[in-house]
């Protein structure tokens, strides 16, 4: 592992990271990418720790990916899930993580419908003066850092894969399409593609695209809104209410899931006229840059956020890399977390 | 470890646990306490072997605990829980417990929701003429071994913490308020105070302490029940349906859950009315000896059993220090059964 | 572990295995049994290895078991469980598996209650050219290879403890009786039995055992099926609407569980009648060779498929053997799929 300093005590938003923090979690990221190509796939890093998956939302997929990181590090897991547990006790959340702090957990990662359960555990823990650690899972519409962390590793190792770093991103054009109204990822990676220095482009209808959202996205980073109907443009934020602007000359295209829910609450037509005007395509493609690569954080709408065809084609998709990904860098997480801890 | 001699095959009940038996599980506990503060809080004491937690009642709080103590003593663990099982395929519970026999598990830890269910599995097991144990994580409204044996090391701890053990409770008072007739945890926990020599105080609505449980109690004890009205009084153990007389110089006070379904089975008026009448807070307290302490099994409904704010307040409450005892006191359960075994 | 060459990449189905790999199953699974036997249960052979438990269908018996095999081999495991998983938000069943897939597991245990899904995502793996290993772990009522696997290796070293082979089956008969039908766990046996040289003698209901189901079986194995009403007689596979001629000198009889779901179908005209008829119990076993062993996969209808008396008397009943031999062979087929791996 890269000797390095750390000092985030909780992992629960990208809004604040640093330039050194970021090329941190890629650098040991790449460590551990390089040690699940060994033949023993384990490293002792944490053993004797304890991390606990507090998933008050279900979700095998990324807490399967936890799981793993967490095992690779020797660490031992202990999974909460919503549905079997004293939730419909009637415990609280806070009552909840501190029993799992009481049981001598080390890193808490948690997973929540609500926007902010995570840092209201956080903010717990160090009012108590403990020594655990909180991962932001994916709360509500919030954030989602570790998906948004992952999704960097997949472009940087690409651009570099010996030294995956911040600003090889400078200067890309990255397009984020979908419902980014209610997506906890969009968010996280507006963050890091930003301070990255990229070029990044939203594009949505505008149910799942507002205005008012536009304007509280540039407030929130400092840059003027500007409005030129159809699509705003305030440099390195654009936003568009049609796909075409954002693909054109895009090094990378991020799908964003659409939640079939969002059907029943009148945000959209059909899936089908979605997938018409939004989808991503072949042909579609062919308005950004030649070797444009596509993201998708999982699990897909075949044929609606993204052909399937266009899914399969690994000429095109990152989505396996991501998953990869993902253990690579949760394993950074959970140890740079961990590390000084014991 | 201490080297001791352990000759008891299951945990089942502490009825007719042995004042050496109480400071054996108090001094090993004391020893795995001491090694969870270490760097390295895992000991390879059951290395191969199985813990089997059948949950056939769902609980996260207890089944993490059994999980992590297995964990941490280096065992495999298998989860067994109900609502995924063959259960709904018609096979008998003691079917199911010889399927995880015959797959090799070494400990039973086994819930469910009717009394004697773990106790039929231990006669099973013994009929049978096979090594495994089995150890009640909770029987209806019978037992809960696990969480008296914690109480009871929170509570010596605090007293003695380089040597816990039974006698340190000879001649304090302890009340036990709340819903006492549903109650496994109480039961457990009349036992182990009652044999340590303590003063046990009960109180609770009539409703939920009626007279011929006082009875039955007092005849299962061999001490003669007096009614004095509104409470008995037989030493060493005491009934009152009111609260003040149970905390008048009360050295501990160990409150219990209420389960809100008891509300619909018309044994109380409302929550409201119940906190008033039984409900622990600062200022009814004060009735109690200055350095008293305050235990609850959890999860807690916080304002009815206990006001938030004496929940949250380290210099009364135990809540905290019992889910941390939960883990060395199950890590020397599963010691003291296990150790003999392989 | 005996030297072998093993070149099976999957295990799907036993219509195709060669003596060869029956044998080396049985001869990888008595080394493990032996294994078992051990004051310490695991061996390193998978360390650092990922299985996957991606059970679509629940299943806490199997689940449990492969669960437990894996550990014992050291290997990381991941359990998937269809309720709580994406499933519900619209990912299709190869998504998933390339999701685990691409989270570095090395051999995928999958069950499915449609047929033929652990061959689709087989079939997807070597489409795109990795080495993970699918293991069908019971789909539809298509097949279940570990659970014929383990009978065989049950009743083989029944016979000779030290070495069991294919060819200690060669003539003896074995009666399989119940639901055939709707059976995986049958036609499993089926493959492995015949393959063995034994007389195989199915009995059921015609409802549950139709000519249409004789033909296509008889057709699948290559031999001619030739109708004496009310049974067939083609060597080496018989088949019987009536109980009796199936039971007339069997060395073996084969149980299968019946679900109760075909009563609503009016398959059956009830429990008690079909309890009557195909049931099993001491009084019909005395049909059989004096020394007949009774099996059955589990769970059990008590009082349904077998009586409840004959279930537990050791003298016939080899329904626990079947479930340790459950260890040992899962870890024999782990084995073999997972050491030419890493």
């Amino acid at each position: 592992m890269p000797t390095t300093t750390w000092n985030r005590h909780h992992i629960l938003s990208l809004a604040d990271f640093t330039t050194t923090e970021y090329d941190t979690v890629l650098q040991t990221a790449a460590s551990f990418q390089e040690v699940l190509s060994r033949r023993t796939k384990k490293v002792p890093t944490l053993q004797g720790q304890v991390v606990a998956n507090l998933f008050f939302e279900s979700s095998t997929r990324t807490r399967s990916s936890f799981e793993l990181a967490a095992k690779r590090l020797s660490a031992d897991t202990l999974n909460f899930a919503a549905a079997t547990s004293s939730m419909t006790k009637g415990e609280t959340i806070l009552d909840t993580a501190k029993t799992y702090l009481a049981m001598g957990t080390d890193i808490m990662v948690v997973r929540h419908r609500e926007a902010g359960v995570p840092n209201a555990i956080a903010a717990e823990m160090d009012r108590l003066g403990v020594r655990v650690s909180v991962l932001n899972a994916g709360d509500g519409q919030h954030e989602h850092p570790s998906q948004a962390l992952l999704d960097l590793f997949t472009i940087c190792t690409l651009i570099d894969p010996a030294s995956p770093r911040l600003e090889l991103l400078k200067g890309k054009k990255i397009a984020i399409v979908g419902d980014i109204l209610h997506s906890r990822v969009a968010r996280s990676n507006i963050w890091s593609l930003i301070a990255s220095g990229a070029e990044v482009h939203l594009a949505a209808p505008p149910t799942l695209l507002p205005k008012l959202f536009a304007e509280y996205i540039s407030e929130e980073l400092g840059v003027k809104s500007q409005e030129s109907s159809p699509h705003f443009s305030t440099p390195p934020l654009f936003l568009h209410w049609q796909l075409e602007p954002a693909l054109q000359d895009a090094d990378f295209v991020m799908t964003l899931r659409l939640q079939k829910e969002r059907m029943t609450a009148h945000l959209l037509p059909s899936l089908r006229e979605y997938h018409q005007l939004f989808g991503i395509t072949r042909t579609k493609l062919q308005l950004c840059k030649p070797n444009v690569k596509v993201l998708h954080p999982g699990p897909v709408n075949r044929g609606v956020e993204i052909s399937s065809e266009l899914m399969d084609d690994p000429e095109f998709s990152l989505i396996q890399s991501q998953v990869t990904s993902g253990i690579a860098v949760r394993m950074a997480l959970l140890y740079l977390l961990g590390s000084g801890k014991a």
